[in-house]
């Protein structure tokens, strides 16, 4: 397994810093039980955001079909990479020092309407839970709209885009 | 679409209460415009749990490939839907009168390891994402795991429910 | 009185998990103190969701007057107990390891109108208050209501999951 | 049923302001509608205090089976009923003006050990609640127990009360 | 000091429970640091309701100028003690085990128009400051108002109290 | 009784705002009824800070007894005011937009050791209560200690100021 | 001014939304008071990513002293800004539709040691202080830094994304 | 550098508490970093005001840039001094015993409209981002304003100072 593991990720488990790992190896705990190929990596939202940028955009063409995502605080990374690309993404509060994950929570689900990251618990919990809803989600896909969901989404996402282009207006015109 | 949107559901939205359509109905507007075939229900996990039950246990036979969920306050819905079935659920926290939602996030985000429930924003966004999310989701099964993904998740539970049963005993042998 | 209190219990102390020991003993520990036979299991309502149905609603004729349940987190359990029962259920908001129990709190007590959950202290104070308030109602059993409040119960339940059922249409029907 | 309803209550309603009625009077509804003989009165923790303490002694004399108390903010009249009485008493949050009832939730629903009050939801659905609830336990009262519960419980407050008593020390003597 | 301390005590520092003292002592620091004669006292608003009336009813005649009440979760101390007395009661949230005092604060400020009690910070901070302000009072009277005040504030009370009992009423009339 | 209320005010009204007057006018009609003379100012912490500091500083030798303050959002006010008078400062915390006084009475009511502040509820029950207060105050004068507990308060809080002088170092001594 | 305002901004103002506007527009009134010339945009993190990033990475050589970003709910958009370029960005609230901004609140501030967003009230009020605090900084420059300090910083960043990067392994590695 | 360090600071830390240094040396640490010359304080809202207010009215001829305010609980600092200068105040919530920042961020962040605090995440990390913002801002000056924007927001702050205390008057003259 450990061999495909390697090679072949379907899943892709990625956090906001290396101090996340402790929270977020729940998910690769759970995806090495039922033998799902992943891949773990940091990449920081704010720090590296290129990096961000590159591996949302490549990520379904290099075939994953799912993003596990943590992050503490203002935790942008779940969204962000939502906000870039169509595979869907799954997002983990991991605890934060002071306020113990609430700030992670709420900066992570309360995405506006047409960018959704599905959001878990706080902490471990919710990592293991992020893992076993990409696995349900693998037996999801419903053969009349495989090939076409991705490219409707692709389309919405191209309108709402546009819409919002249009209003990058001097002030005078946004009044 | 609207023919086949009566006859073959692949999704199904359920609210706890007649009440909670206005903010459910924004996932079916966004089911409505991608043309995906749903069902709505009223199905109340404290008014009506055996109806709750049944629907989450015949989920994956009758065709579901999602199943989004509203409910507000103390808000089991999603939680003990997604406890009978293995069928993504996908929890919205629907507004509540005096705290606004608050507690229906929680109470639908910190779900126990074991039973997951993506959760989406308070209210109508969140609805209209959860949609969204769903659809990706169409698009994300994975040829070589469609059929035993279900099957190994199937099997988790079982063994999850036969740990708990093992538990079940009289005081003296829980401590 | 130990021997009593393993072949006839009147109350039911039943948890989520057997990490909800330590707080839910407090209850034990006054039943014990006050001579009450009682019985305490793991039951849980994600996990073990038909255990929970069937727990609930066999209480009756088993012979319980009350079950005092605790449950940290999405704290479904006691809610979904009332759901299936006109038993009495006391609800005891575990500590979770995050939010120390205000998402336990609010998932038990925020309960939709019609299905009551009776509300405790977050942690061993409630837990010990929950079995006070059960002992208190021992004796609160009203001759004139003893036969008929069960069976009004089990009548307005009939009425509201009826009320729900109507309302279990397509879209067309909810608007 | 409304003329036995004025002359022999056997719940209490009582509430801290004449403005907590438009809340308390669903908990009214519901025992109306279960045909069960209440009385409703105002009776302030701060403004009676003595009225309050003298409602609170006589309860269980006077037949009642339970008391349902509404108060909202720092909402000490449920928990100040319980300390003078061993009859059961349910508390109810009225929403407050700024803090919508979150205050009165914590005010109620935190009692430290000893003194219990069964807590439920925020304004009206937990003044329904508080009613069904009541009339559950009606039917509660267990034959080995009632006459026995009472006295036990009267015990256990004289045994709470006289340790505080020994405690009741000039500060040399605490240290 | 000592020697005045426990014969003609000022001030009286009272506390919900024995485990208070830790916090309440920063207040007994305070006056013993200014030479302010205090008696320091446990008194338990729900386990010695009686105790707490008696003490709050007595207070002025026996020459409290002030009283400061600790007290934690469903803090009622302060608030019952303010019912009873026209003394003033300056009130200080004890740390709660899991909710770390915001329960305690939010019991003891969120008093309803009539019954003052002046609230202080969470902990030993609030306890030392409390007593500052207690010494600050001291040197608040008025020579036109010492006489007056207290009558004053007497049939302030007297006509509250006047008010609500013209309220209890059975719920024909509430309505 | 207006007449005096005019020429000679023994209690402050000051408010952040002229927006505040809604609220704080609620502590004006209290005073009114007691017929105690008080002024009512609009002194901003933040912008007028100096008009605030000499309000302050002359509030003892004007003859005012207390100062009840009242302030929304980030209150600074009572805390300022405090921290230039050893005359009693009762703050209020006014409700905000956004937070509905949240903010306020955090703000005013976590004061450090030292400095304190009496809080009182948010809103017009605060002011109100702010008034009845500072009315129990006016009898609460010990004879033996009007003289001398203002000096001693004046010693206490010059030797907490060169405690923080002393540490006023660069940050090598500050290690 | 009007003139200038269009063809040479110097501080932007963007916002995630159209509807953010009626709070945003308190910035531009205080610029327009000021006579500073500015720039308002709808750049939305989510929907227009790729915009929001060349609006940051032009933004230097574009001009503009300083960034002043506007959004609600999970609000990605002032931090994603600061991710992308050196010029100082000054994170507003915007008032949520159920959690009143709180949320947005959370998100803007909690950034993670290394990319600083300033931030400011919830609303209107915090809207027109990072305009104000805008303008202060215009004057903040240092002689002896101009040049230096954006170099510096683009360093900083640099080394912070090389450890980052130096991160981005495989999870045998990152264990 | 540290020989520069001491003698032409341009920036300035103060703290309200020598307990506050662990957190606020974390900008002292990014500072010494850069090569930026600072000076570090502890600084009282409480208990020095008058130290407060001569620090900030000085801080703009002594050559300060910038000032860092760390403070905790009912954090006045910061708001205090930005008061009292039209420098630019950064403020730094100090984590609190019991509510772990949550009131140092409301205090320092609330600020009302007209007087601004640029505020950052609570802790360790906000203080570096202090800092880092305040490197960020010495490059943000510009040309055509340095000069002119100090004198406009010393005249924007006569303005309100002036609107205040036009409304300082009686209460006739306030409704």
């Amino acid at each position: 397994m450990d061999q495909e593991n390697k090679t072949t990720p379907i899943i892709g488990i990625v956090m906001g810093s290396k101090s996340d790992w402790p929270v977020m190896q729940a998910a690769a705990a759970i995806l090495d039980e039922f033998g799902v190929p992943y891949e773990a990596k940091v990449v920081s939202a704010h720090r590296t955001p290129d990096l961000l940028f590159s591996y949302a955009a490549t990520a379904r063409q290099r075939g994953l079909s799912a993003i596990i995502a943590g992050a503490g605080g203002a935790a942008h990374l779940p969204g962000m990479l939502a906000a870039k690309t169509t595979v869907p993404v799954l997002g983990v509060p991991v605890p934060s020092k002071y306020m113990k994950g609430m700030d992670s929570l709420l900066s992570i689900v309360q995405m506006p309407k047409g960018i959704p990251v599905a959001t878990f618990a706080i902490g471990e919990a919710g990592a293991a839970n992020a893992a076993l809803f990409a696995i349900s989600m693998l037996s999801a896909g419903h053969p009349g709209y495989i090939a076409s969901a991705a490219e409707q989404l692709a389309t919405y996402r191209q309108q709402q885009q546009e819409m919002v282009m249009e209003m990058s207006l001097e002030p005078e015109n946004v009044e």
